[in-house]
């Protein structure tokens, strides 16, 4: 199993990632065959070319990830953060407040990342 | 569909339950059969029954839950918070950063909760 350590090193890469605007970084976090769902309740993207188009449009979008509270882990393979991100949408600045689940397989990368932020999440600067 | 400010204030009731003390306040608020898993790779509890214990369990030790974070929703029935919970562990007062995710039944209520906090998440104060 992936450590508490481990897990929580990979978040702080995925918004050190976002903040460099390095689409390879964020990339090189994600299993194979991984699940992203941002936000929950959208569509699902699975499998590298999906999220390597997800982390191309974030970067290029030049979003910044700002944490608001430490990285939590869990007893399990499971790790979570609470961010603002600082992004453009429809050709607007916007700040969203959103919480990330992560979960991890046995060689530490990222299988699976859901997104919490809904409309109300999403403000308009 | 629960909406995604229906979530927002179950969540606060939640936080309010326990820092008024409120078992049944909290209980109220979860679906007969939900499921609750804190943390995350814990023992998972089912039923009115165990979930009560566990609300009654956390009044008992006087845990209190402070917000770090705005609640945030999603485009499905979750919501997730970010929060510091100052309670009592094994005769020790201690401070647990934890991110709760909770999912809706269509009534409102909460069937599953799932608390994300490892060990290292845990201080002794």
């Amino acid at each position: 199993m992936t450590t508490e350590q481990a897990m929580k090193a990979a978040l702080q890469h995925y918004i050190d990632g976002f903040n460099a605007g390095d689409a390879e970084a964020i990339l090189s976090l994600f299993a194979e065959h991984a699940t992203l769902e941002d936000p929950v309740g959208g569509p699902v993207r699975e499998g590298r070319q999906a999220i390597s188009e997800f982390c191309q449009r974030a970067t290029a979008s030049g979003a910044k990830l700002t944490l608001v509270a430490p990285i939590t882990g869990s007893q399990s393979n499971a790790a979570a953060m609470a961010f603002i991100a600082d992004t453009v949408r429809n050709g607007k600045r916007v700040n969203i407040q959103a919480i990330d689940v992560m979960t991890f397989d046995d060689s530490g990368k990222i299988a699976s990342m859901r997104a919490y932020w809904g409309p109300e999440d999403l403000k308009i600067l």
